[in-house]
Parts: structure tokens; sequence; C-alpha cells
């Protein structure tokens, strides 16, 4: 359905040339990471302030134009198609750092503020910030989406890291969320709401993050396992060590070998560890040490430390390039990406399923994951157009839901609902979908907020 | 206004003994740790199940009859007074550890289930419950509270540990919030949203709970300072340096002086700050001694470190014995206790700024705090029934949260809302509080869940 002429009308007078009903900017903003896809949206929006983002969301929700947030474009799950046509408000113009408070360790910044510019602004301040999905997101995108990565171990999700946040609800009302204390007890946990909210309930315009101290030390390394079971006990038994570890990846034998083929690297083609330790130089020696000896108890072996800067970023680079490493393995291919989430002790038995499954569909579906959370991704590539393919990589990717479900984990750790796991929702969470339709419909009765996303129940 | 007798006599037949009319229970039932009051509830039921609590709320709602859950009574806020009369839901029968998953960090627990309890089944573990709010508080009212405590800069406070619940809504709907996965991002936050919701949105029935690996080796001290001042900025520069500290207490002269009454102790009158650190030998070691070099740059004086267990244990039970010690500063009295939380860089200002009002104001309020966050609390002495008193030391407390807000921060930082911090809600949230209500109307729509309590837009 276009968008109607009289809104049309109004946000061309509020936004000149930043409202495009262009055929080019329409098609930029109705694209997938993934698989996933949809026809593009009516038209885009670059809003630049909040106020402008509130006029939008009062115009719109006037005419009950869909509205579909924006960032990097990044998501896996199609988070930010426009299912039901409408409007993509492009946030990415928003994207100032606003105020770095170093001896709070916290900096306020406009949603479309990327990690990676945000980590170069706060270089000289002796801060990072750590949360870590790999690509560059937009850390508007990374609440909405409730992204974690590599260093949820030690720091947190998006969930521990966001403090406060401005959104703006879909009538245009503008709220405030939280505080700029490190905690808080007045009231309903409005922030922790909207973290993981995927654009459903309001766009988020503006957040408060922790901000944590550069690690004195940091010593990172890759170690080959014989089997994936001893990798993961070898995990297991460090955390139960209280051995404080900053980031612990596995990677499976195809992954292993994608990164050798993209980074001309020589890793046997089997199970590694990717580890990262972070502290005082006593305590990171004493970590390592440590881990080391765990690590050749559980049949660990070739150990190769990542001791400079530069070596330890060509180790995470290569980690964080699995994405395109992987769909290089089988060249013209699209990927369905699925991430599950599992307790630690079912970790290893989830994995092994998974693989056993992918072998048994005759796909290639390299494995990579986050070890210290139970977080696990296949990324199964199958070629465009192939409706067989892709319904067995949707088999499989159903299947590993389905066996978290059965142990008690999640159907998405990290990547999110979207449209790829909205048909799943209800068997993770039962009654408690009647309690998520009933908050969306309080705060969005006409249902204009990313609409067909995340929860079932609504359209 | 009594129970109407058809509801009293369905809770009858479903419970029998285990539901009151009695005088006796009803005051045991409404009363409060503080000055607040009320009259006390109509009833009192004691539920054995998760059933039971579904079916007795099923029996309320129909009846349009209050319903407010009950711990161990011992909130600070008022939060379970039976401000429009109706049933108290005593939950401490539903006391058993379900469910300890070593290899995964968790536990399963019933919501009566005391926090001394549940470590005292752990110990052989080698895990631990970390969330330390001082009294020994049933686990679905620190859920409920969103409670935190001593050790909440290290291990976080119950958002952060609580993994998953079960909750019975104002229907009698059962659900199911959370995974056992150490992270999600499968749809709403229902678990965050309600930690911390008071008993006004449904009553905890089971919480999955994280547990921590009980440190190699802890070491604790008690320093004394020249000024606050002094003690804040020794606190900052030791969080800037990451110096992972497990608890970082700061208490003033008067509680100081309270400490050495109570406890026979020769603690110098004036500021103190108490700490801990927890990891492997060596990583304590250096903690320690880097934090105390700094302590020693700002002033800081007398270093009694407690090697053993019992010296430990004697040093925070001296903390958590403060609100009594406090309270024998003057006997007879009664106490208003209030707490705020600010950003770190403001913290010396605010308390400073408190001291001088409760002096201004002719009071007697010794100030303790856990400065890693930027959290404190004082405790005004007041004499039952003198208004006089009581007025001002409300007009401190007032004060107080005027300036946590000024600078960024929240009317209370663990207490909670209840009654006491409600009139401050609207100053704090601003247009979010009308989020709050429409969630309570969304999933309470006829305000049985603890009315009267949190959100003000509420009756």
């Amino acid at each position: 359905m276009p968008i109607p002429v009289p809104a049309a009308d109004e946000l061309a007078r509020l936004l000149g040339a930043r409202f495009s009903l262009a055929q080019a900017d329409r098609e930029l903003h109705g694209g997938s990471e993934t698989y996933h896809s949809a026809p593009p949206p009516e038209a885009v929006v670059w809003p630049v302030s909040t106020e402008e983002v509130s006029a939008i969301m009062r115009i719109c929700h006037q005419h009950r134009i869909p509205v579909i947030g924006w960032g990097t474009g990044t998501s896996l799950e199609g988070h930010a198609l426009a299912l039901h046509g409408g409007i993509v408000m492009d946030l990415m113009k928003m994207d100032r750092v606003l105020d770095i408070r170093a001896g709070d360790l916290q900096v306020s910044v406009q949603p479309g503020v990327t990690r990676e510019a945000l980590n170069t602004e706060l270089r000289a301040t002796g801060l990072f910030f750590p949360v870590d999905p790999g690509a560059n997101a937009s850390l508007g995108g990374m609440a909405a989406t409730r992204a974690s990565g590599t260093a949820a171990v030690r720091y947190g999700t998006m969930r521990d890291n966001v403090l406060a946040l401005e959104v703006v609800l879909a009538d245009g009302t503008v709220i405030r969320t939280g505080t700029r204390a490190a905690k808080s007890s007045a009231g309903l946990d409005l922030t922790a709401l909207f973290v993981g909210s995927e654009g459903t309930l309001g766009i988020i315009t503006e957040l408060t993050l922790r901000l944590h101290g550069q690690p004195e030390e940091v010593a990172a390394a890759v170690c080959a396992f014989g089997t994936l079971e001893e990798a993961v006990e070898c995990v297991t038994a460090t955390i139960q060590m209280g051995i404080p570890m900053a980031r612990i990846e596995f990677v499976d034998g195809d992954a292993a070998r994608a990164f050798n083929l993209q980074n001309g690297t020589s890793l046997h083609e089997g199970p590694h560890l990717m580890v990262e330790f972070h502290g005082s130089p006593a305590s990171v020696k004493d970590d390592a040490s440590k881990f080391g000896e765990l690590a050749a108890d559980f049949g660990g072996q070739g150990f190769d430390w990542a001791t400079t800067p530069a070596e330890r970023a060509a180790l995470w680079r290569m980690r964080h390039g699995a994405y395109r490493a992987c769909l290089a393995l089988r060249p013209g291919a699209t990927a369905v990406v699925t991430d599950v989430c599992v307790p630690m002790s079912h970790l290893a038995a989830a994995v092994a399923a998974a693989a056993e499954d992918i072998s048994s569909e005759g796909l290639l579906g390299p494995m990579v994951g986050h070890v210290g959370d139970g977080n696990f991704h296949s990324q199964l590539l199958v070629m465009p157009g192939n409706a067989e393919e892709l319904a067995a990589a949707k088999r499989v990717a159903t299947r590993m839901a389905e066996r978290a479900l059965a142990v008690g984990g999640t159907i998405t750790g990290e990547h999110g609902v979207g449209v790829g796991k909205r048909p799943l929702m209800r068997a993770q969470h039962g009654a408690a979908i009647g309690v998520m339709a009933a908050i969306k419909a309080a705060l969005d009765p006409d249902n204009i907020m990313n609409p067909g996303k995340m929860i079932p129940e609504t359209n």
C-alpha cells in the first residue's frame, strides 16, 4: 500500500530530501544480509534529531503507516524487512557521540554511532565498549536486537551494557528509561524491555552505555583439540575454576578450513578454541598458564599465542571474518545463518547433533560459537534458487532450535527473532507470548512499529 | 472491605488452615520493618505450590480482591502493606531448593528459600549465590524488589542473577520467562520486567538463579580515611584502574561509632572503607597490594586485614548489622531508611550534601553505602510519635532523592519504591510513567496485584 499523499506531503515538508520515494533508496533499505527477503518499503526517511523522529512518528501514527528502524542492515533474521510496506527509518545520520563521562565509565550516543566508531572515539580515554557482534553494527541496532558476541562471557551483552535509553513511541511520545546511576530499583525496568524489542515497541534515539577500562594486559591464543567434546569440557572446567576469560570461541573443522582459505593460515582442519585473557600482567600470566594446563589435560595441542596487538588483531579479524570466509567455501552461495544457546552442560551434545544433522541433510554448514555462554551458530550454505537446499537448511535450523528448547535453552542466543525465528516463538514461550502481545498492544495499538516481526500473535 | 463470604469459603475449601482470618496472623503480615504503616490485610494465605497460587489468584481475580506477596517482611519502603485491604500471600512455605545444576552454574528454587538457606545448601558444591542485601531475605522477595547489596559491584544485582522465572499472573495464568541458557535474544525480556515489579504484575513462584564459583582466595580489610571525599576518590581510582573488587563499602563517622558501641570495636569514628577481593591467591595478592598503594595515596590509614574466614565473617557481620547498630545509637527510635544511587563522579558531593542536610535538620542519620556503584543509604533516627522529626526526616529523604535526580541518578538504588518512594516516581520517569501504567493495566486490568504501590498512576 503506497504512502497516502497527505502523509507523503507532510513528510516531504518536514524532511525535504531526507524523505525519499526513489526506487534505489527503497531497494537499499529493503534487503537483508541473509536469505530472508520481502518487497522494499514504500519510502525511506533519514531523521537527524529526536524531534524529527517524534514528528515522523506522529505523522505515521495518524496515517497508520508502518515504521521500521534501520541501522547498518547487518541483522541476520530479516529484522528490518518491510513485510507490511510502510517507511524505513534510517537512523545513520544520528551518529554523534554526545557525551563521554570517563569518570563514570559511561557514554551517551545517538543510535547511528557504530561500535567501531565509538571505540575509535574512546581510544584516548583508556576506556572501551566491549560488546562485539563481529559486524560493525550501529549501537541502536545492537540494542534493538540485544546483540552480544565474542566478549559477552566477560563483559555481558547489550542487556548488561545499556544503562539508559531515549525512545520515541508509536504516537511520537518521547520517553527516557533508566538513569546514569549504575543500578536502580525505581520501577519497571523499561530499559530491559526496549533492549531486544526489535523495533516493535518504539525507536531508540539515544543510548547511555557502560564503558570498561582497556585491560592493562591482553593475551590471546588459538589451540587445536581432537574433538569438540574435549574443547567444550576444557571450557567448562575453565569456567568452573573461575578463571576469567574475556573471549572463548570455538570453530569447527569446516570453519578452520574456511579460515585457512581466506587468510592463508595453516590451522589443523579440526575443532579449535580461540581464547583471550584480560587483566593485570600478573593475573593474565596466571590465568593463561592455568588455562594452558587445563587445555593440555583435555588434549589441546599446538597452542599459538598472539602476543603483539597486531597478531591479536589478526586473530580476531579472522574470527570476525568467519561469515564471509565460510560463504567463500561455496562460491555463489547464500546462507541460512542460525544460532541457538543452551546450558553449558548440553553444549557439546547440541553441537554434535547439529553436525550430524547437517551432514545427513547433505549440507555444508560450518559452525562457530561463543562457547563460554553456550551459544553457537551454523552457517548453512545454500545456492540461491535451490528450493530443496533451502528447505533442508530450514529443517536443520528448526531442529537445532527444537533441540535447544528440549534442554532448557533458547531458539536464539544473539541473532534475535525477526522473521526467521518467529514461527518458533510459541514453542519457547508458551503462555508468556500472551504477555508480550499484551505489552505490544498496550504500547502500539495500531501495530505500526515493525509489524509482522518477533511476536507471533501480532500481524 | 472484608473478603466476600463466597471467596472466603472457596479459599477455606482450597487451603484449609492455610487460609486465616485470625487477627494475630493478619497483624504479623501487616507490619513493616520501617516507619511505614497501614491497617493489616483481611486475610492471610500460605500456598505450597504453583497450582495453589494459581487457584488463589483465580478466586481473587473473580472477586477483585487485592493480593500482596509476602516473603520475610524485611523490605524497607512498605512494599507489602495492605493499603487497599485484601489478602497477603505468604510464600514462605514454598521453600524448596528444586534443582542444583552445578555444571551450568544454576539453581532453581521456590520463592520462599532465603539467601542464607540457599548458600548453606550450596556449600558442598563449591558454588555460591552472591546477591547479599544484608537481611536474610527470601529470594522471591529479593527478585520482586530487584535487591542488590554489598557484592553487587562484582557480581551484579538480582537483575543480573535471575535467569528465568515462573510467574502467576493476576488471572491465575502461569507463565515462564527466560530460559536456562546464559543469554537469549528471543523476544521481550519478561524476566527483567518481573524482576523489580514489586508484586504489581504477578506472583513469582519459581526462580532460576545464576551461581558463581566460591573464590579460591578472599581478602577483606577496613581502612580509615580523613574525609569522605578521599575515600570516594580512592574507590574511583581503583575502579578506573580495573582492579576487581568484590565488595567496597563506606561507613561514615556515626556508623563507625554505632559499630563500636554494638561490637566493642575501636574504629576511629570517621569515614572508613571496607573492601573485599576475590580471586586466585596471586590475583588477590596483586589486587590488594595495588589497592593498598592507592589507599595510601588518598590518605588511607590503619589498614586492618581480616585474613581468616572468622575475621572476615565478623567484619561483614558488623557491616550487615548496621541497621540494628544504628538504631541502637538512639534507644527507642525508629528509622526513616532511604537510599539513592548516583553516578560515581557525584557520589562524594551527594553524600556531603546529605550529611549537611541531616545536620541542619538537627537529626541523627548515620550513612553507609555501596560506594562501588554510587549507592548510599541514610538511616534517619526518629522517635515514634514525634511528627516534627518524622517530617524533617522525610524532607531530608526527599531532598536526597531530588539531588540524585539532578545529577542523573535514581531515587532508589536498591530499596525499591513501595509506598515510600512513590511520590517521587513521576519526577524520575516523566512520560515513561505512562508506559509503566499501560503495562500494569494490560497485565492487571482490575488492579488487584499489590495495588497502591510503585506506579503512581494506578490507585
